[in-house]
């Protein structure tokens, strides 16, 4: 199977990288750009028995390895169906 | 108006970090995590008169600022409307 993590920042938490981005954008003549956020996501292919067990591995995922919990939100996007590819 | 701009490598592209996550989930014992692949997220807030304008400037920042086209592909994610927060 295969699902998408997205990791942000919490809201009251500073982002300077994003801020960064948003005057390189206003710098390049995008001034209609008000704010950029950055966030991390992973693609990630797993072999689980069925949905929920997919959604258990990968919440645990998301909270144990891919997250900073103090200062970082997770969540789950759409889990496929797919069989792993090898690489 | 609000939008997020997924960026994420080629799928011919190696991506060692990508690697290094799904070693780090084995050694924590989730063994059943074939691939990850890693990429960036960007939650942009923008004024723009309206949907078809804020997707030609997402589709350029996509282009020029966000991604390398050499190695990464971008994706523009829903497209919703709401004021711009100040920061």
């Amino acid at each position: 199977m295969r699902a998408t993590i997205f990791v942000t920042l919490k809201a009251d938490v500073l982002d300077p990288q994003g801020k960064a981005i948003q005057r390189a954008a206003a710098s390049l003549g995008y001034r209609d750009v008000a704010q950029v956020r950055q966030g991390k996501l992973f693609e990630v292919t797993l072999d689980a028995p069925d949905r929920a067990a997919a959604e258990r591995l990968l919440r645990e995922m998301g909270e144990k390895l891919l997250s900073n919990p103090v200062i970082e939100d997770y969540r789950i996007d759409r889990i496929e169906d797919a069989k792993p590819t090898a690489r």
